[in-house]
Parts: C-alpha cells; structure tokens; sequence
C-alpha cells in the first residue's frame, strides 16, 4: 500500500520534529574527563578574559566573584554598569535578595535611593536581538524544552529561533533586575541564578554575563525570609567592598582566568564525553545533555617565570 | 505534485516527533498565581504525608529538613533507612560534602567506619521499576531533554519510557549514595540536589525521596573544598542531631504537612498557569514549562481549634 502526502501537508507534520544537526555519536570505550580533556588541549583553544568586560565583585573574608560580561548581547547594560562602577556607584553594596533554587540578587545597599550621577537607573531592554547580530553560534544539537536551538556564543549559554537569539538563564548567568516596565531596568540591581535553571525567564529580563568565579559564594549564603527571598533587615545583608572593572586595576590585583572557546575542538569533545558519559561510576551512557547542564571550562592563566 | 511513501518509512520519518498527549492551550487573560490557585484548591486536592514514611532530620539553630520517601519506588532502600533510623544510626550525624551546584551528601560522621546493626551498607540497586509497577503517572506534555515522557507520581518527580519507570533528578530529590559498584549503597549516605538537575543521573542512582520542608538549609551551606566538595575536616561538618521516622515522634513533635495532589484539577491548573505565565512582570507567555521547574506545593495542615 502506498500513502499520499502533499509536500505541504507532509512539512507540516515535520515541523513538529527536531531538526538541525545531529546528536554525535558515542566515542568508543570509557569517556575522558574534563580534566583530561583540559589538560590535552591546545592553549590555541583558550581565550583570557578581557579586563574591558570583566567585573571584581569582593566579598571580604569571603573572597573575589568575577563575572564575565557579554557586549555583544547587552551592549548599553554592559556600558552602563561600568559607568556605575567607574563612578564608585556600587562601593559598599550588598546582597540583598537571596531566593532559594532561583536568585541571589544585589543592589546599591548603604543608601538604595542615592541616584547614580554618570550610570542612568534606566535604559530600554535588551532582551533579544537579530539573529543575524550574533554570527557565531555553536549550536548544541540536543533537545530542549524552551528553544528551537541552543548553544554557545563566546562561552555564553544561548538560544535562538529564525529570527532572534538570546542568552538564557542557566546556572551562573547574570541579568538585570526591573520593575514591572520593561525598560526599569538598568544595572543597579543585579542578579545570578542560583538553582535549577529558570529559562522562563528567558527572553523577559536582560541578561549581561556570566560569572566565572566564585559561584559558590554567590549561592550559599543564607536564604532571605521575606517576601521573594529579600533580607528582612539590613543586618542580614551580604556586603561586597565594590564591584570593579578588571581594567581600573592594576595588573597585580587583577585574577588572570581564561576560558575555553566553545568553537574548539576540545569543548566539542568535552560536550561529548559529558553526554555519553562513560566510566567506572556512570556505566550508562545518556546520549543526550542539557544546555544548562554543559559545564564551560575557566581556569587560571598559567603565569610566565 | 504528489509525493509517495510507504507506512513503514513514514513512520520512521514521524518517530522522531513529539508524541504523546498534547501541551494545553494558554488560558485567558492574566495567569493566577500559585497562591491563588492554593487558595481556590478543594481540600479533597491535598493529602497528608505519611508519617510512616516521612523523615525528619534536624539541624539545631537551623532547623528542621523533611524528606518524603517514596517507599513504591525504592521499597528496600526506603526499608532500610528506616530501620538505620531506628537503630539510631543516624543520631550525631552530618552533611559531609557540599558540592556546588550538585549535592549536599550525609553520613553517619561521628564514626564512619561504624556499622549498621539492624540496617544494612548495601543493598542491590533499586534504579528503574517496570513501567507497569507504577499505575498512576501524571503526564507533563511538555518536551525533555533526558526522557521520552515525564511527569509526577504522586508529588515526586518522574520519567517513563516504554519499558522503564523511575524517580529523576531534580532540584531537592534525595538519593543514595554509593560507590562504583551499583550495588554498594544501602541508604547509610544520601544526597539532595541543590542545583540545576543533573538529570544525567538518572537510572544510575537509586532515588527514595523527595526534601518537602528545608531545602534553604541543605542549599545554603559552605561548599567543601576537598575533591568533589568534601569538607576537608571534621570541624567543618555541618552536624544534625538525629534522622527520625515522623512516626517515631510523639505528635506533638511532628510537622503536619500536605501536599497537593499531582492528579488534580488544581495540580494541572498550577501547573498551565507556570507554563503560560501572564501577568504585570512576565509579559510574554512561553507555553512550555520543564519538569523540573514545576513546584508541587507543600504547605502546613490547618490545624483544628
């Protein structure tokens, strides 16, 4: 028996499938580790990170949470926020906000209604772009519940559909905290996911970057018991000495990190073994790895001398 | 122009499609808030823990973290640390490791090297169950990286395939500790997820339970700066003072909890109202929502008088 289909009618059944590239295939044997996959790859591989767009968030006694900033998605976020650091705006601020299993949130503490003087409190969103802003894109060819696609752009967790793309909520990404207006954010209040990735929120808030260090201050501070995880008093707050631009430093202060390109060789690799993960503990491998669950290697720039 | 195709190849064609029951449409106008729907809900909609399988550990000056087991899941392992439980195993106990964005993991720590008396180190695992030992499955719709169906059973997190039926790993599900050997754990060392679900897990690990009160305890601790988030020594152990069966406890000392029914009306409602989120902060509906981002409420029993 023979069936027939229109070429219309039959794209329209496809479409509910998942297209684009396929999932590789599984390597051969046990999976190396990232370490190993770290330690074999090439420094061709690896960029450091540029002081232009990177922030030093100091937690005394605690210690350095850096975020790396993306330009490239967020350009008059990213721009504002080094103003207002510039301007000593975020000197003596605090976390303020800790939500379980969602965000750790922070803020211009030591007087919140003091207005910044260079920064502005408010800039339009940058929720999305074009698509065709963001030429590099290394798609992740596994399943997900929220995009079309997924990926990596620069070492960023990504998503886009025919016509936009965007950084999503994983773990460790860093967006713009706002009032119910769209445009009410601007970089005085900043954010960090905490917990399982809230992609829901993708494509609604602004996101700026990602932080590549000290994650575990960021989501291990006490929970806030008021309203949506807020501090109840100032006394409960967490308090950060500034946040800086790399760049305002000088060099010996500076924490040289540098990343692994997500176009390369080894991170292809390293997204592999980590989805058909295969060893002496994991002996069934999954064939299948979530965007938030790809893990972008940092590490500390090896030091000439 | 009409197209040919046998059933055979049609069906390979389609097989890589979403199946199965399909996503409800968005609701009306603003989505109500989990409050809302809490308040609206019947009592017929929420049912009681049981304190025969209900565990309490408890952490002084922090608090108590209640755990429900899921005795049709992992009925041996569930067995077993109830008997651990009551032979005092656990008394004096700790969270030994606390691996960001992974697993808070406790162990009898006053003597490790201890044994059970009644309980048992080890039994064989307990993964995955016949598809068909587990009669009630509260399909979400909505697509999954890891599984090809997922959804609740009775208030715990799960995932299905044609054959196979188990818990998964999703932010605040309690698992088993073991080693290589998939039949070297037995419940004397358990785990909760404490950031984005590393779904990975699944079907490698024997899954018992779920955290339902306490999980801003068991995320916000230091993270351990030994190999894989070990505290480095003892004194930085984050110590409880006993796991309880709640049904060893005088009623006084329980904690009345319910949750509400993952197969009811206001269940699917909740759960359609997080998917197509509408109100004055999130503007732009999504229409998908992960498993893991659902959150099956828990609140406490009214109590008579």
């Amino acid at each position: 028996m023979r069936m027939f289909f229109t070429p219309a009618l039959l794209a329209g059944l496809l479409s509910a499938c998942q297209t684009g590239p396929a999932i590789p295939a599984a390597p051969e044997g046990n999976t190396p580790s990232p370490a190993d996959i770290i330690a074999a790859s090439q420094p061709s591989e690896w960029r450091t990170l540029d002081p232009e767009n990177t922030l030093y968030m100091d937690f005394p006694g605690k210690g350095r949470v850096i975020i790396e900033l993306a330009p490239a998605f967020a350009p008059n976020h990213v721009t504002n926020v080094k103003a207002l650091s510039r301007e000593g705006y975020f000197a003596n601020g605090a976390v303020t906000r800790v939500q379980d299993n969602f965000v750790s949130q922070w803020a211009q503490a030591a007087d919140p209604a003091r207005p910044p003087k260079v920064g502005v409190e408010k800039l339009n969103a940058e929720f999305t772009l074009p698509r065709t802003a963001i030429p590099g894109f290394d798609i992740l060819p596994d399943p997900d519940t929220y995009a079309p696609e997924v990926g990596f752009v620069n070492g960023m967790y990504a998503a886009r559909d025919k016509g936009r793309v965007w950084l999503t909520h994983c773990y460790g990404m860093v967006g713009v905290g706002r009032e119910n207006d769209e445009n009410s954010g601007g970089g005085t209040e900043l954010y960090v996911i905490i917990g399982h990735s809230p992609r829901n929120l993708d494509r609604q808030l602004t996101v700026l970057g990602r932080v590549v260090q000290g994650m575990e201050i960021m989501s291990s501070f006490p929970r806030g018991t008021g309203d949506i995880g807020f501090y109840k008093t100032p006394e409960e707050y967490q308090r950060y000495a500034d946040i800086k631009v790399a760049a305002d430093l000088p060099p010996h202060q500076r924490t040289p990190l540098e990343i692994m390109k997500t176009d390369s060789a080894s991170f292809a690799t390293l997204v592999n073994s980590r989805r058909w993960r295969k060893d002496d503990f994991y002996t069934k491998p999954v064939g299948r790895i979530g965007l938030c669950n790809v893990t972008v290697p940092v590490r500390a720039v090896a030091q000439a001398g």
